[in-house]
């Protein structure tokens, strides 16, 4: 037992610097680009071993795009606490989810356009990480939105195109943000949040008639 | 003169054929099965014809997301009366453009699901097509934000934010409403207006402190 467990630990630490490895160099030449071997070389670990552990370029790419995801995925979590109103609940995710992008602007370019982009299997590891944060948010509306008497506010199927315009927002916002290096995460979400009372003012003097 | 004018007539209408049977041939089969042939066996036009007018498989694609780019783009401007205030701009585009894409259904999941995810050179034509959108957008809200005086409620770059975040949320429904086939694109429609309102019913009454 205690062998295995010796075995084990290298094992997933050496996989992690594979991927770590894998994430930087794909981030600096792109997926075509980049060579096992390079990642093999920037990993310090032999180029057969890159092969034993993660099978080729493709399954490389693969493991990247998941693991980002899941850190992705784990920054905005944290953000989110669970008794919060889950409007306050989208504000702060959305701000982590801008600092994040941010802070990882290569690998957030090279690992979520790219695989965006590239066809399958790429595309279906970035739809399954959107799915994921797709099925949290809605969770948390649903959560968020319940009365003490147990009646809705908002119903699952509204919670859930919440969550879409949500992603579908802070999607197409990461994009603007990386082409303005000029902004920082904090003035878009300052922004966005402006755009929400010059809209609510606008609904409330009566300028906005949404049906 | 005339003999030209008889020519180039010609070439537009059987262009618009071509396009047209490519549109129906890529939606039923996607693009990797779809061959020339049979898009030209659907059009009426002889294989070398196709080839001799458009180039290739590729380049039949790239006109088709091209052409439904402009019919989706013309489709929303039409609904958009640039005397209204920009949130109605952005109602009526949102309801149109959920309406094309349901009765669309076909070609928009492979022109533009397709064309999104299947990198160059089709991503670009959707890229371009984004773009112009954006831009629209973007010169609606500013026009429809300017006081009498001159001044301005929205920045050229806040309206830049808010047609980011209206093209993001709008992607993102449409492959939400392809994926409910039992929700009307007035429906969905609906209900993003009451997810408003209770967002600024929630602000009124204190529940929403944004910042």
């Amino acid at each position: 037992m205690a062998g295995k467990q010796q075995q084990r630990l290298p094992r997933e630490v050496r996989e992690r610097q594979m991927i770590d490895a894998a994430v930087r160099v794909f981030s600096q030449v792109g997926y075509h680009t980049a060579s096992v071997e390079e990642i093999a070389g920037a990993a310090g670990i032999s180029k057969p071993m890159v092969y034993i552990y993660l099978g080729s370029k493709e399954r490389l790419f693969t493991a990247c795009i998941h693991r980002e995801a899941d850190r992705v995925v784990e920054t905005v979590r944290a953000a989110v606490h669970p008794d919060e109103p889950p409007e306050l609940g989208l504000w702060s995710g959305l701000r982590v989810f801008f600092r994040f992008v941010a802070d990882n602007r290569d690998s957030w370019t090279v690992l979520y356009q790219h695989a965006r982009t590239q066809g399958e299997p790429f595309a279906k590891e970035v739809r399954a990480a959107r799915n994921r944060v797709i099925a949290e948010i809605t969770a948390m509306v649903v959560a968020g939105t319940r009365m003490p008497g147990g009646e809705r506010i908002v119903s699952e199927r509204d919670a859930e195109i919440l969550a879409r315009i949500a992603i579908g927002a802070a999607d197409s916002l990461s994009d603007w943000l990386l082409e303005h290096p000029d902004e920082s995460p904090d003035s878009l979400v300052d922004r966005v949040t402006d755009l929400a009372l010059v809209g609510v003012e606008r609904y409330n003097t009566g300028d906005l008639p949404p049906s």
